[in-house]
């Protein structure tokens, strides 16, 4: 395409935001047009992809961070080939592919959710670090951002992460429209102050005039034929671009324009211009996902392990068995035992510094790409990323995080840096899998397990020694538990995971001491979590103790409630958990004080039976 | 003291530092090492604070960022007089005030709690936008920040936002001693790199050999005598510095000393240097909290009012009513409507653009400041900020968080946008209050109770508009809720909160209409939860169907259980919650996509109730 199409096909972006914007009656068409002439000279001039085949391995690949300018990508699918006129219109109606941010659930084209802003970049670092790490492949990574979204901290962890990585596969394009949805941004026009930030972040940059398609090609040119580093480009831009009453204009974010067929003569009319989109070059897939038998770590019942340790080690055992496995951890691989699988596959390990944003957004955009990302921090540093987490479930990324030194038995450090919510938050998670292993063998088994799965895995480890109580060649299948006592008699159950497990068991000893019977289970699978026992066990002893390390809200024992929310009798039930905010103490400490050890739990159930007998 | 006596002092920081963590037998004196010159200067020459009256207006701010470097901050206190060498060596015992990393909760120098990295500097803007723009106060706000943090992108958030709040009365003091837990920083003793970045923000620096004490002295001279800008202090200073063993070596991170008696005189012993801290200059307190009476907004029952408005309305009003009310907003406060008290009280809005981390941490530095601040975005944006949510909850921080546009009830915008994990999020916070209102009134009400809670108190709001159904002088206490439809013969209670209680009375009514009776309550406290009231109609009607406009875990579905889980019996309970991944569509095809409108209710409570015919 010469200037003058280029100079069009931007317009007939712009006019096709406005359509799928107005048939839908909501969206974001001014957010749309001020990125049109930087789509379009990407789509014609340089993006190599073919839309018929989104998983070549040699497509470029490209991510839309201002997810609101939806309209604006599906116009571009549209000028590609990829869907029709009649698709474009169904934009955000019900069952429509076109959502009013875009998805990879939906659309096979794009490689990652976006509309909570400031993560595309965070996700594009992922990719091309794929890219030139990993499959050594020559694709690009184009990521579209908005310059409002420059103030999430997320943009900097990801700047830092692509130049300390040399990631010149990666390029950022910034729209700076210069208005954010309720105002003009800080710093507007001023494409300098952005660039001294990228600078000095270790960023090439190019500042350009974002409606000289020309220009626009030259900057792409320039940033392509970087080496050693990223680039950004900064684009200066008119929000709602070629539209009189709506350009360069506040109050207009997130609505489509009131008179759209006025806006549409003046942009020219509807055109019906076909992109020829380069093909990508030849090239390889992924190396092969099985590189050898898998050999589990074992360990002998009796033996004292933290189960962080048989984390580290079974990662680094699945690392050997399989080449698609990949590590990243947030500065803290020694206290994770991610360090393992780091000095056996360096190649294959992330170092993500104190940035738990960046590492699991790394790890999305590794998964992306075929890898199946193990990324671990401490329990309660995975909030930081929650955002994150929440928006790969909209991606339906399969991404594995581990959370170690949960719970108050992290002992004298103090409450910053025990997880205490991590449950709840993990659970909540659309579609994710909760699971909390008590000890080495059953570690290592999930651990295992968890790369077969869909969606968000969340393993949470625990910082002190525990007994190994399974042998190595039991199974733990998700949405199982084992039940460690049962009889006949049982009049009482004990519901516990993790550090609280051999508490239970310690108490459900003493209490078998006093002529109390009780059953103990195992709730290693948190979500979902394993009704049928679980109903069983109400059933036969009528009521249940939970206990856990965790505060009471959203963790083990709602889990526990799952057995029963469908109209079914309840069972008697009382829930044990971190209901105070913990100081530095021991670990055994913190569980006395907590109310969630052996003598606390002997207590409570001593109790119930003792109610359940006078009704 | 002159500058041998500084020298000393630093020492004898180090000495005590070592001692507290031999004493504990676990902490990090070898980070508490490497900021001891840095911290024995700020003492004894440039802190102006009186630790008998922490509460003095003039008292300058102290956050230690790098909460692990406790011992350094509690041999400060010592070498101050604030505490006795007794108090030191009860470090990191149950009971003592000298936990793992600092709160406020236990001691009153403490600004706010620590530990999780990369959140001392944007509590600190907090603090410093307080003294500057509220207070106008002449006291100074001094962050010691660790290297190995910086590469959090919280800090970055910070660092724009102080820049352009032009905030001279901050210092951060970068004790850059290469070392992060598990190696090397990305940017070791590269002085450059750290300054390059904070100059791009807009911040003036200083480098400087952080154990040289007369050149740390000039230093912070220099960031005093900076005006318009924010001054970062970037201190080259070795890990363990004064001990061969330890000094600037890997692997000894959060490790007491093995041979602590040897370090102590190879650091000349145990010394009882005494600090004469600087006298805070006189100044008046903040201004009255009250300056008038409190006019909530009223409506009339049967207006259309979303609740979002509701509370824009209502926190203008608070606004007018309370001097002490300070809003923030993360660049939406068109959506939320924060903008309505942005009008009203410009003076007392805070804009953060989109950067929810610095949003709640100024949050949280304002609340230490004695401000009562009311913090809004999209509910699904405050999972940016969980970890800020947890960590101000450990500081028993006061702070308002208001979620707007929770929900599938968004609409055609999609998950991205949707709140379906804030409940679950929100809950699990140690001593938190989680309110839903569904009405105008309601909201009101509710704002204005928030300010008087302690802890984290939540507030949900819905984007679309909903009826008012209470009158504008009805009450609506914390732990409370409303019976909206009653009878004797009630054989079902329905639970709802927010956008799914006009959908509970809608079914309620289709119900009735077929002779089945049904209970109706409006939960709008969702923690505490009224348990009285919801144990009385489990006792009436002997089944409950909650109904939720959030995922299944961790939300109303599991608040309404805690009133049951004291081991009494438990009633028969359907959840209705949003249990797949809404795409887009109408704000009414998603209710009836996600099975929480009225017909599904009614479809719900219809078959709970033909189960208990047929037991």
């Amino acid at each position: 395409m010469n200037t003058g199409e280029l100079v069009e096909l931007g317009r007939q972006l712009r006019v096709d935001s406005i359509r799928a914007a107005a048939a839908a009656g909501s969206g974001h068409p001014t957010s749309s047009m001020s990125a049109a002439d930087l789509m379009a000279v990407l789509l014609a001039r340089h993006l190599r992809y073919d839309f018929d085949r989104p998983a070549h391995p040699g497509n470029d690949r490209f991510v839309l961070s201002k997810g609101h300018a939806s309209p604006l990508l599906y116009a571009a699918y549209k000028a590609a080939g990829a869907i029709d006129d009649e698709e474009l219109l169904t934009f955000r109606k019900l069952g429509s592919r076109l959502e009013g941010h875009p998805t990879p659930r939906r659309l096979p084209w794009v490689e990652t959710a976006t509309g909570s802003l400031g993560q595309g970049l965070p996700v594009g670092v992922g990719i091309a670090l794929s890219g030139k790490r990993l499959e050594r492949a020559d694709y690009r990574v184009w990521v579209l951002t908005g310059d409002s979204e420059l103030a999430e901290g997320s943009v900097w962890e990801a700047a830092e992460h692509a130049a300390y990585e040399h990631l010149d596969n990666l390029v950022a394009i910034v729209d700076v429209n210069r208005l954010g949805q309720r105002g003009p941004t800080r710093h507007g026009h001023d494409l300098d102050a952005y660039a001294r930030r990228f600078q000095a972040f270790g960023w090439h940059t190019v500042e350009v005039d974002g409606h000289d398609v020309d220009a626009i090609d030259r900057a792409y040119g320039e940033a392509l034929s970087t080496r050693g580093q990223p680039t950004a480009i900064l684009a200066r831009t008119l929000k709602g671009k070629g539209v009189t009453d709506v350009e360069d204009r506040e109050g207009l974010h997130g609505k489509p324009l009131k008179n759209a067929d006025a806006a549409i003569e003046e942009l020219g009319g509807v055109r019906g211009l076909r992109v020829q989109v380069h093909e990508p070059p030849a090239a390889r897939a992924l190396h092969s996902a099985r590189t050898g038998g898998l050999e589990l770590p074992r360990w002998e019942r009796g033996e004292e392990v933290a189960t962080r340790n048989a984390y580290g080690q079974a990662l680094a055992a699945l690392g050997t068995g399989r080449g698609d496995v990949v590590a990243l951890d947030g500065e803290v691989s020694d206290s994770t035992r991610a360090e393992f699988f780091a000095k056996e596959h360096p190649d294959r390990y992330v170092e993500c510094y104190i940035a738990e944003q960046q590492m699991v957004a790394a790890a999305v955009g590794l998964a992306a790409r075929g890898w199946v990302p193990y990324a671990s921090t401490f329990a309660a540093f995975l909030t930081r990323a929650y955002d994150f987490v929440r928006m790969a479930s909209v991606s339906g990324a399969g991404v594995n995080l581990v959370g170690s030194h949960a719970g108050a038995a992290v002992g004298q450090d103090g409450p910053s840096q025990m997880g205490l919510e991590d449950l709840a938050m993990m659970r909540a998670v659309h579609g994710s899998t909760v699971l909390y292993p008590c000890d080495a063998n059953q570690t290592a088994h999930l651990v295992a397990t968890m790369a077969g799965l869909d969606g968000i895995r969340y393993l949470r480890t625990s910082r002190g020694d525990s007994p190994v109580i399974y042998g190595p060649d039991e199974e733990f299948p998700v949405g199982g538990s084992k039940v460690l006592r049962s009889s006949d008699q049982d009049r009482l159950t004990l519901v516990a995971a993790g550090v609280t497990v051999p508490e239970a068991l310690a108490a459900a000893d003493a209490l078998a001491g006093e002529g109390i019977p009780v059953r103990v289970i195992d709730l290693y699978s948190v979500k979902p979590v394993d009704r049928l026992t679980l109903r069983q066990a109400a059933e036969d002893t009528g009521c249940l103790v939970t206990v856990e390390d965790h505060h009471p809200e959203g963790g083990l024992g709602d889990a526990v409630l799952d057995a029963f929310l469908d109209g079914r009798p309840v069972p008697r039930l009382v829930r044990l958990a971190v209901r105070t905010m913990p100081g530095s103490a021991s670990p055994a400490e913190q569980l006395h004080a907590a109310g969630i050890d052996a003598e606390s739990i002997a207590a409570a159930g001593r109790l119930l039976v003792e109610q359940a007998v006078v009704p």
